[in-house]
């Protein structure tokens, strides 16, 4: 059975990564805060397709205390991108293996690729609402589809055979998965959904019913998803017909959903608005294609993000500031 | 002297009023919360010119009860015109006077005009930061020109004999006034300023200089600018060349200012919106004008205003509700 190492073990790493493990794939979790605790206690998943203990879990704190596997997860938030050589186990980039990026945001793999360049490069599309509950603690609570694509810049079409097989494993392990041809222009898709519902239930403090029940913010959705289709297509990676209206019924009937993002805005942690919107808007522009309002909510979220840091900036300075 | 009725005694009712009486015109005022407080302790102003007290003070509850008057001076939130009629003393649509509305918004002077049919209309837009700071007590903190023009639907230029009057009682007043042939295109003008800071402060909870401090907020600042002087140009009120430079120059020397929808926001009260923003927006469309980054603005804010309305009707059933 090929080996796993999740990087990073919030709702993503944690509900993938604990699927994986269940169906007999040496595993092991790089983890920060949660580290003792899930040494000592495990992962538990709550899933909506049954619970599940995993103990016990072999649980790292450091990277380079990760043994070499066969293939890296890396379930990490976009924003720690920048970071990426610090953060992955030093055999990544010594020699080659699969490395799995589930990420939300477009051209994400390119940080992947400069930390591990004798890998093979996989993006994953996660179609699931999983989050981290609380220490060791995973809720599974809808969805769950990965895309999985093969990251090669010049955008040749193929399935690698790497590619192959964690599809194969993920299939074995429960997860529904489709392996994608073109993993820029499944990324684009994926963005479809994010760029009108990440951004403005982050900056509207609103879960999707909440956006979709006012026709004034409903037809803002539909119109960010339009300029995205209008990017995506000036990028060459037209979105197929139908996919919007597809997407924008879905919504209307699915649970009231928080995004990742308005999570992260009401912690004040950092949103991922630079894979989000910035790459798009780059992307496009280099096109010659500008889109206002996807622009507009963009340095919106940029200011948010801003005043969140210098608030973190400020109540480190209070915490260090000694008492006298 | 002209005598003057004061409709609506905020930081704007409240400081001209105020100047009008002290100068000697007969003043009387309309007031809700108040009333009590004015009748018996008179204005307190505060000024950046100068403080003074005004008592007595003529004040009024109800419409019915203003004595007729010369003039009436509308200075109300925009939010409150659609039910003007119910608001303005029954004289003023009895016999023909003069009504100078002091607002910020398009196209406002009709819901005017259709109350008070015999009478001369006037738009006054005022450049001042004045606010309530308390019962009977108004803060005048900077600035204080006037721009006054006559509205007429057919927007024939021209400065009429009423306005003169007036303006001239407010220069005696200490009030420095300008008088503007085009009343669309001075109200156009003053969007320039209100469209980009007015909504983004609201939305950001941000002041000016917070908007202006990180150069994405900036420079949508700007572009929102230049939508407007785009939706301007389309309606047939061309901008003047610099303006716009010269404002936000202006704007960013300027003390960090809370604009009055930013102050509305966080006390939860109805905003400016369709006065500021839907106006214009329909205005620019029936001149097959699309205004991308102000559209979705005015959608993100009428979504704010739709839910402060759904929490104060939740507030006012939790206090209804019987004691059981």
């Amino acid at each position: 059975m090929r080996s796993y190492a999740i990087i990073g073990c919030g709702g993503i790493g944690g509900y993938y990564g604990g699927l994986l493990q269940r169906a007999g794939h040496p595993t092991c979790f790089l983890l920060r805060s949660d580290w003792a605790h899930v040494r000592r206690h495990g992962l538990d998943i709550r899933s909506k397709n049954g619970n599940f203990r995993l103990r016990p879990v072999r649980a790292c704190r450091r990277p380079e205390d990760m043994p070499p596997c066969d293939v890296a997860i890396v379930a990490l938030k976009a924003t720690e991108n920048a970071r990426l050589s610090a953060v992955l186990p030093p055999w990544v980039s010594e020699r080659p293996c699969t490395v799995v990026l589930l990420q939300n945001g477009l051209n994400q793999e390119a940080h992947v690729a400069a930390a591990a360049p004798r890998s093979r490069v996989i993006g994953g599309l996660c179609f699931v609402c999983s989050i981290k509950a609380g220490p060791g603690l995973i809720r599974h609570l809808d969805y769950g589809r990965v895309a999985l694509a093969d990251y090669r810049p010049d955008r040749r079409p193929g399935v690698s055979s790497a590619l192959r097989r964690v599809a194969t494993d993920f299939e074995r392990a429960g997860i529904p998965v489709a392996c994608a041809p073109d993993l820029y222009a499944a990324r684009w898709h994926k963005l479809m959904w994010n760029i009108p519902f990440n951004g403005l239930s982050a900056l509207l403090l609103s879960d999707t019913r909440q956006l979709l029940a006012l026709p004034e913010t409903a037809e803002l959705c539909r119109e960010l998803m339009r300029e995205t289709a209008r990017g995506a297509r000036a990028c060459g990676a037209p979105i197929r017909p139908g996919f919007a209206n597809a997407m924008m019924a879905d919504t209307a009937v699915m649970k009231p959903y928080a995004t990742s993002m308005l999570l992260d805005r009401k912690r004040k942690r950092p949103m991922e608005v630079d894979a989000i919107y910035g790459e798009p808007l780059r992307d496009a522009a280099r096109h010659g294609c500008r889109l206002p309002r996807m622009d507009m909510l963009y340095r919106q979220l940029v200011w948010l993000d801003s005043r969140h840091a210098s608030e973190r900036s400020d109540r480190r300075k209070r915490i260090r500031r000694p008492i006298s």
